[in-house]
């Protein structure tokens, strides 16, 4: 997975990915009103407008972006009509070219991963039949169980060329209760990160990276800078970059010198600019599109400023 | 919740949930043709079967047991399809007056888990209408990104009169890999125990338990102890009996002297009692729900020969 990843940076020249973490509160209003109308205000309606929202925003920035992460959430709280929306639209952003990185964070011991697993970036099987479910290229994971919560994984990684980002150090303030606490003289996250680095040892791509990343928070410059020595050959999802807070100038030490080795996340930030200050004067509410990929454009010249392909 | 909970194992004089996690080998085979022929080999098949056993069971233990635990990755894995039939699996369960405990380990940041707590145990608002999604009267959580990744869910738990249980020790061999790290002279399942039991210290019920849970594995007797101790006002979820090698003796411990404290969860060693030498003498796959019955009412004895209510 990593390798096609590079690849599609090297060759759009921009380590970003575009969060498609749609809300209710972004859905321009001319949407919103096609979807009521046909299925009233209900949990359908809100899928429909969030597919159509989301198919809008790819064909606006695939050729400019390497990869889109959906956010599970968004979608789970909507029910099965909202899974289904998640799943339309990874399945577009596939047919685009994109690499799909499923934001879905989840846990669980060992047989129950391996349900996870096989859905999100394996294979079920019903019979002889095989079902590809969910389609992402990689998903997030949380490691607090350890490595049996893992293990299910890799084999999918391995068989399907898939790939993994585990939560490392996130970007939400209170991260630090339980990931900064000390063991050992060194930091919990810090433990966790050579966890996820030794895990990873056995799917180093040509690249030299390898397809089991971490997440590590834009939010946290001088921490990133430890991690990224500890863990050279890691890949870096880092969420927070704009609305959390995080600037292009913190993010240098995300990065190896190779320019590589981290992809910055912007969610809000580019698929609801068009009700940024910045950006509403020029674009209108049916024009989200387009000034979604503008704000990806200026991400890009903004990130270009500090890391060199 | 807890209340809830606690007033129903009281009346049924039993401290077990059973674990809704259907996997396709453990559906009899009569109801997979059926769902076979009409559907095809598909998830929309496996979603029907999962609905209609999980329907079987509820019937069978739903006067013996005071509480459910679906583990939604088991439905997820196939899709919307599954999301439906772990939806309408809940909504049967608590019509049946069951107790239920959405299996979820959801784990991210403030805004993400809003969306989640919105939709697993809030209300989903779409314009003037409120939809109460998923249903379920308590989920499970990961502790790792701090307490703002919790805080969300505190609102709907009073709002709704919902409750949580969040990781501390898992039952599966690799647990200690984070979870026992030592921190300050302390193991870190021991540190996030006493952080749970202060998030739960606005939540506490007239029986004088929280309804912040914690989830602690079967297989660490001595571990209980000492986290009975540290948190002796939390109601422990406790998986790992039977199945994963936890034993009845090995339980007491998970208790406090009132003989509450904690609910022990099996999963396949009810739902799948038909297939165990145990019980397939006695019962045919046409009658996997009395099999399930007779495992209940069989770890209910278990459980009262080592705690008494």
């Amino acid at each position: 997975m990593i390798d096609r990843l590079i690849r599609k940076i090297k060759e759009k020249n921009n380590p970003t990915v575009v969060g498609l973490d749609p809300r209710l509160s972004m859905i321009p209003n001319f949407m919103k009103e096609a979807s009521y109308e046909r299925y009233g205000k209900t949990p359908k309606a809100v899928a429909e407008m969030f597919y159509s929202f989301n198919k809008e925003i790819i064909d606006a920035v695939w050729d400019i972006v390497p990869a889109v992460k959906p956010q599970i959430a968004m979608y789970e709280q909507y029910g099965h009509e909202g899974i289904k929306a998640y799943i339309d639209t990874v399945k577009y952003a596939k047919e685009k070219g994109l690499i799909v990185i499923g934001d879905i964070k989840r846990s669980d011991i060992a047989s129950t991963a391996e349900a996870y697993a096989e859905g999100h970036i394996g294979r079920v099987e019903i019979e002889e039949e095989n079902y590809d479910i969910y389609g992402t290229d990689s998903i997030t994971l949380n490691p607090y169980l350890g490595y049996d919560s893992i293990e299910p994984y890799m084999k999918h990684c391995k068989d399907h060329d898939k790939g993994l980002f585990i939560l490392v150090k996130t970007s939400n303030p209170n991260s630090g209760e339980i990931q900064d606490l000390e063991v050992d003289g060194e930091k919990l996250y810090e433990r966790v990160g050579k966890l996820v680095s030794k895990w990873g040892e056995e799917l180093v791509g040509e690249a030299g990276y390898s397809s089991i990343g971490a997440v590590v928070g834009a939010t946290h410059p001088q921490q990133a800078e430890r991690i990224r020595k500890i863990m050279p050959r890691t890949y870096f999802l880092v969420p927070g970059y704009g609305a959390q807070g995080g600037k292009a100038e913190d993010l240098k030490g995300y990065f190896n010198e190779d320019g590589l080795g981290a992809i910055i996340n912007s969610s809000r930030g580019i698929i609801a600019a068009y009700k940024k200050e910045e950006y509403n004067s020029e674009f209108s509410e049916k024009d989200f599109g387009k000034a979604a990929r503008q704000a990806a454009i200026d991400m890009r010249e903004d990130l270009n400023r500090v890391v060199a392909l």
